[in-house]
């Protein structure tokens, strides 16, 4: 509701109209609870072709914190922790909630947000290599995010070596897909869903970041991977009541690929606005190919722009300077781009 | 998508159109994420005025079963548990969630999904006066619903002496509002908004099954009853990032008092349906005035009517009945149930 | 340091001598720690003996409650509870430690403290049949205490018809023993160790009430029961730095069948007091055959003895009588038993 | 049982000859159970005095890793999480307790094992000027070890420092004592007992690793710091029984001093040790002045000695030499220290 250009999030608007107009269109349809409904049944059905996984599990729940915290919690055993970078999103910016899920995270250090697989193989060494192995928290899982939290991508070779060092050492792996339109929208990527069917034990597709009200959906590529998922996310809250509401988004952002698709706006948007950063000599810290720019902004330019555009604020680099974000999405107008750009 | 007619639950459509309507219009606003924004923040003042509140802290989560465990886990402390009629919500279908947070439920007997406030005193006392006290749960809060699962109805007396019991023994009240719309509807209901706010530590608002796409308002009348709740709906996985769809739910609701009128269709229907039954000799074993009923089918009937009508099992009474539930809702069709009667 | 005659519990003196003067005997032995010494390995292989159970996988623990706790959760999966009579230890003087754990306790009514085979099934059965069993929690276990918390015993006929209803339908079976050693002294028990192995997944042998200064011992009949049992027990507070000081108590608790004999005296006592009782005409509502005595008393009888001896208070009866427990143990004097007969 | 010389830890003996023969004593004694009996009365007034702390709360409990889950996972709230050095027992030997608690650990930079008030100020401020602090987990308690777990010592202006950070700024503050007694007997110690009672929101006085059987001494200054811990350690499986066998242990350790004196011998081993290990031209990387000895051995020397002695393994520190430990304690003989520097 402000009248300044807002660059802040991937999430402020409220639905893609496709999506808002079947909700429209089916919402008289009485449907059975709990995502049993026909809708979410048609929607797992395109995703597990989208997916080349005839087999999978599907399950719709309603944001990302509760995605990681339902597929974390419920694939470790109680002796094991999970594997992130530092700035993984469940290290950082979900409360605690592992942790209060009863697990701990074991936070390596990263580049631009990526773990690489020698230093999982190192931290999983390190525990089995350790003769007080059974006083340690095993790693049991490996959680990474495409797009990272900064933007930047695992390229499909990065990710079948951190898959090959997972399955050799029985460490699950679980990616984090809360943005990953943007991964499938953008020309670096060369990982689809279905390597990443193949290539891991669960991962979730984000609906609230790319074009849906709200809801993400968790593929479980091997069928009954998680006994029991639907009473347990029931038991954490995660499971809708009207689950044909979820149902419903994903089966239209499935139709004629619109997942596909949604992203390329965010895309081609943020290319517009890194290439006039710049051509003005803006520090871009890290590589990120997505929709989040990180920029390193004089302080005094900070301040002038601040007036007049909405950003996000990442973290203070020296005296004067601080790292700022700028997101672009599925929504974002061209002329806001535009005009951002004659601001700098 | 059943071409028979559908009495099984009242959350099988999705929202009521001025819902719809209203996240159409302003689907291209930008808003703050995490329910900090303009839209929620005027349903917050909205529903105050309703409660006759101003203090109160209002908080918008996605589900009953995902409220209940956050309002519930966060109000008790380690040492407690929380009493709830043995039919209660919290105590059958909710997969264990209070006991997966660390709590017992502490379960009373009812009369018709009823807790009374007698029966409260005599397990606090029983506590109370235990020379081994300091080895048992301690009673820290009780739980009701309004209407119950049963769809009774609690008097503003019988609510009042509930609530003079826990303030007395520093028992928490905590009442579920799941269809809360549906008490406020009827004319047996004579408990208001102010009532619960006034007589209750936290009840919430129930959205998902009163119109709404999904929702629920927990009102907590006296303000930072539950600290940094903010931070434990995140670290449970129930802040939704698009806050702003729910907080635009709850605006409509609150506007022009819809939700106090939002279930009249409900009741007045089920009246329809309520009558004929007793015409027809019908047993109807609960005496639920809202929008649940209860009935007692000889199962020749009840297989007859299966072929065309949906409903919900309850459980098998004696050898050749079984108690079956029809539920409305805002959305029932007058006609359905014109047609449902024809067939009883 | 009471003058009074203290019939009060089992677990009032120390060690029973033989245990203490093994300790001193070897202080000075430089062991290994975590129960993976010498000392505890001996006493492994002595319990698996007397179990007739040569694959047990055996574990050390502090306590009672600590060691349910450690089972159960452990044992359980997430979307599990434990079915235990409504006056099991872990329903009642656990003070939540179950649902701490995150499990329901599934209270089963009992007669004298006992579960019946039946009651069980038609549990199990009412989940299994239940239409939205999935929203349910699901029975995973069968808890029971051998004695009971009354005093009483199961019969072999009995546990095997548990164990049967059990192991047909994949509910686990876990025997609580902390009065172990007073069933196994008792003419009426015909359970033997060997039978609990055989019938269960997993018991336990009391220490603490039964000659230990503390200490039980877990037996898991089959290897491997519980994956990382030793790091769960770590993690859960529950693994002894010194483990051998448990080892030793055990080991000597199976020497020349020490366990085995242990009871004698206290049931032996029990006798004598029972007879007398029974003799002078009061009412002992709980037909206990072992080493607590439950005795309905006139409430001036109680305040004239009172003055004299040391009971347990369990419950008003009416108002003019109160239930109360007298225990003897291992370390009961036969002159203790004469004088309280003395005051009756 | 072994014939080599044993190093390998301060926890391979039974108990100090008083308190065995003081357990042998009093073995006959009936006393009430939990921690209410006149022994652990008497231990409790000792321990005031000796920590000129009138008004502590003191509890039991009968290992270190129950000690620290207890008295962490009850003062923490539920969105805090506790600040532990990289190297604290809690962040790494503890298989992942506090986290099974709900909480995540802090883990912080270290100079040999030790936090400093700077680092701790940084870690705190990091999360109050985090526009996103919300959705942290915020820093509640700081959890540090005297000496630590390499054998260092705080001195009492550090103590101070860091005790003041915590208290400007609502942190609490927590010390693991596991080896007390070893810092309270070592010469380059400047922190007493009353002074943690003073800088200090709970600590615990070890006992398994400083004599006892087992047991450790939680110490509360203030009154109702943890509202109902009883019930919590129950809960929490770590309520004795028979509490008066820890009670009579720290009885016998608080009376004449004995635990300011019980750690004598291991410091005067240890130096013993570390002069001839100096002497011998051997690193030790880190300046440990109490009971534990870190030594940098060459892999041929490591392997020689390995067939005469026991160590405690570390970590490899390159290609050629091996960190190892060598503990003392109350226990060690000087002939052994003797015989080993023999073999240096």
């Amino acid at each position: 509701m402000s009248e300044k250009l807002n660059f802040a999030s991937d999430y402020m608007e409220g639905a893609h109209p496709a999506l808002l107009q079947r909700l429209a269109e089916c919402n008289t349809v009485k449907s059975v609870g709990y995502g049993l409904d026909a809708f979410s049944e048609a929607a797992r059905e395109k995703i597990r072709t989208a997916c080349e996984a005839p087999g999978a599990d599907i399950f719709f729940l309603a944001g990302g914190t509760q995605t990681n915290a339902a597929v974390i919690s419920t694939m470790l055993r109680p002796w094991q922790g999970v594997i992130s970078a530092a700035s993984g999103h469940i290290s950082t910016h979900e409360a605690g909630a592992i942790e209060a899920g009863g697990h701990k995270v074991l936070a390596l250090a990263h580049v631009d947000g990526k773990l690489c697989a020698e230093e999982i193989l190192r931290c999983f060494r390190s525990w089995q290599e350790d003769g007080n192995r059974d006083h340690l928290v095993m790693p049991g899982m490996v959680y990474l995010s495409q797009p990272t939290e900064y933007g930047t991508l695992y390229s499909l070779a990065e990710l079948e070596a951190i898959s090959w060092v997972c399955h050799e050492n029985n460490l699950l792996l679980y990616v984090d897909g809360a943005r990953l339109a943007y991964a499938l929208a953008c020309p670096e990527n060369d990982v689809s869903l279905s390597d990443l069917a193949r290539l891991c034990d669960a991962f979730y597709i984000g609906g609230t970041k790319c074009g849906a009200l709200f809801g993400e959906a968790v593929v479980l590529p091997k069928h009954d991977t998680i006994p029991h998922f639907f009473t347990l996310i029931k038991q954490q809250g995660a499971l809708l009541a009207k689950g044909f509401v979820t149902g419903l988004q994903f089966d239209t952002l499935f139709t004629d690929e619109l997942y596909l698709r949604i992203g390329k706006n965010a895309i081609e948007t943020a290319d517009m606005l890194r290439r006039a950063l710049i051509e003005r000599g803006y520090v871009l810290p890290i590589a990120s190919p997505t929709n989040q720019l990180f920029v390193s902004l004089p302080d005094d330019k900070l301040q002038e722009l601040s007036e007049q555009v909405i950003m996000a604020y990442v973290e203070k680099l020296d005296e004067t300077h601080t790292l700022m974000r700028f997101c672009t999405s599925w929504a974002t107008e061209p002329e806001d781009v535009a005009a951002l750009i004659q601001l700098l």
